[in-house]
């Protein structure tokens, strides 16, 4: 799809800003007894959900509508979702101003139960996924970071009664069917939930580094991406090197496959011993670290793709430290659909599946807030029929 | 050279506090009294410079002893030194606390007056020029990254009667052999000083990063260092897009070869126009700014290196801005001294040298504060004559 520079600069700005929601200009144009008629004569889709309705991280039912299925869309019954860090940071303000309530989630996982009349790639019945996109550019190899892309939640959608994208923390979601995946037999919703982000974000950089049997491998922080990180490049014959600051994790990375799990203190000094040594490094760290001292630990010249999003997105760095290790130093963000595709198929095939711990809708709140305290062992996953 | 984990991580401890010297610890080993019997039997060598006594960023007349002329070393007879924004930030405290009185000066042109017994690289009567390094590894392809390297002020050294090397704001300097270069006939010591430090550290990653002809290249920042990379650049065939703030200074820009001078407002809309386009850039700022916003006028997977040290030597970057333009951020630091001689060759053979402003040492004060205000054209060399 060809973006024009004014789409671009907008979007551009739009992330600046992050999403600072101008719902006031939205209801101002459509006045609420306007857009109740309107909401009668249209096929809106009434659903239940938890949201965010403020900064707090309280999360509480909600029922809400959604747009009506277009031509070209599928409406999903979904049978889990998962509680990804992003999550968190997004609803409590950490990445710009949000418009509550706002359904979070963009691990998705259940059954398609209605399609529009242009559909051809799903039918009633098949078992889908969705990740962080619901719609946008359909024929771009990375839609991602394309400027008409619609993130999964809390992105402008006017044809949506809230005027927001809504999540996965919900029974039901519409999206363009360009934006969902088939989940291969053999893979459990609850399972397959988790590689639609924390999955392809790290597959599609490990990927694109060309990891081969026997490279060194680093994966900084081991949470919900880490641990898929770990298990991606262990399935490709890497040796992978951990770097967790829980020490209680160690066996569990060994169990995933690393070479090596090593404990990170709070001097880093047990990176030292790494320097100059690996062949490449992913950080899933989603905060503020010191980035040049972990990428002491890969050879001069060598690659460190940073996937975690830190609070205002903003990331400090020793520029000296950068140019005495020589390491490239790249982001990226989740992967285009036809990776993701191939990421779900090749994740099942060579069962590179996620560690899960099942909880309620009701569960969220604390399930939050044992992410932000490195508890959760390694993705909680919400049963659907509780919400 | 071979460095032990423990070096490499006092080297790292040193620059992460930058260069906070142990002036009291010095002389507590060394009392005062026995160090004056120790100069008395030893061939220090007595000269003059101009240096900085505190952070105020004046710099004043300084007479001061060096070490003596060991068996591998030189000495040179400076004949112009000039200016790098480098010299204002270490002294102003920029990177952290420093030793004063300290000589700044890490470009250097002169005669060589003296050598030690084991010297063969260079004779009496040679022209010969000195950057950033004054000892350290002798046998590695790029010294500048070793651990014992020795930069060429403000860094710690026994044998320096002021426990601390001085640089080329001077009469005189004592160097290791290794770490000088020939200067090639057909260069003058004022044009030939500013390669040193501003030649080197554009050369070093414009060679790195393989630029050819018709390759369009970005230079961000257009002083003493930008100037040299846009020169060099051009020298290779590549079109050269120069990226400034200083709109007085397009007509120079273009007379030095670029393709297009575009005059970089606060808002950096500018910049918007040439997102996606360019091959590759090299910024030479000297300040913190938005690496994500100017890295977006490279090509997605292209490279982005960063030569510029900021305060602190600390780049805050939008780590979403980097994962959206898909580009790899590194940062270099000179070069090695193979490649400083190579440099040198061929920047005399090519004609491609420095634009520069003859000053006398008691103007030095004021040139910093001309530099600070963008207002050099392009690199202010000190006549030692007047020292």
């Amino acid at each position: 799809m060809e973006k024009t520079k004014k789409q671009e600069q907008s979007r551009r700005e739009f992330l600046k800003n992050s999403a600072i929601i101008s719902t006031g200009v939205a209801l101002t144009s459509s006045p609420i007894n306007i857009l109740a008629k309107e909401e009668n004569k249209m096929n809106y889709v009434e659903t239940k959900g938890y949201a965010a309705f403020d900064e707090s991280g309280e999360i509480k039912p909600y029922t809400f509508k959604r747009r009506p299925v277009g031509d070209n869309d599928i409406l999903i019954e979904i049978k889990a979702a998962s509680i990804c860090h992003s999550d968190i940071h997004q609803e409590k303000g950490h990445w710009g101003k949000q418009q509550y309530p706002q359904v979070p989630g963009h691990e998705i996982a259940g059954i398609v139960t209605a399609i529009g009349k242009d559909v051809t790639k799903f039918k009633v019945g098949d078992r889908a996924g969705v990740g962080c996109m619901v719609d946008g550019c359909t024929t771009c190899e990375e839609e991602q970071y394309e400027s008409n892309t619609l993130f999964t939640y809390g992105y402008p959608d006017d044809r949506e009664p809230t005027r927001i994208t809504q999540g996965g923390y919900s029974k039901e979601i519409v999206v363009r069917d360009h934006f969902a995946v088939h989940l291969p037999d053999g893979v459990s919703f609850e399972k397959a939930a988790p590689l639609l982000c924390a999955g392809i974000t790290t597959y599609s950089p490990l990927i694109k580094a060309d990891i081969k049997k026997g490279d060194k491998v680093g994966v900084a922080g081991i949470g919900g991406l880490g641990h898929m990180a770990v298990k991606i490049a262990v399935s490709k014959g890497a040796e992978v090197y951990a770097f967790t600051t829980s020490a209680d994790k160690v066996e569990d990375i060994k169990g995933f496959g690393a070479k090596e799990v090593i404990v990170v203190d709070d001097e880093l000094k047990s990176l030292q011993e790494y320097t100059g040594q690996l062949d490449y490094m992913i950080s899933t760290i989603p905060y503020q670290f010191n980035v040049a001292a972990y990428a002491n630990v890969v050879k001069p010249y060598g690659y460190f793709t940073m996937v975690g999003m830190p609070v205002g997105f903003e990331l400090t760095l020793s520029n000296i430290g950068l140019a005495f290790n020589r390491v490239n130093f790249n982001a990226s963000l989740i992967g285009g659909m036809k990776e993701t595709q191939e990421m779900v198929d090749y994740c099942v095939a060579n069962d590179v599946l996620p560690e899960i711990q099942m909880i309620k809708a009701s569960e969220i709140t604390q399930a939050w807030k044992n992410v932000e305290d490195k508890k959760a062992r390694y993705r909680y996953v919400i049963d659907t029929a509780t919400i």
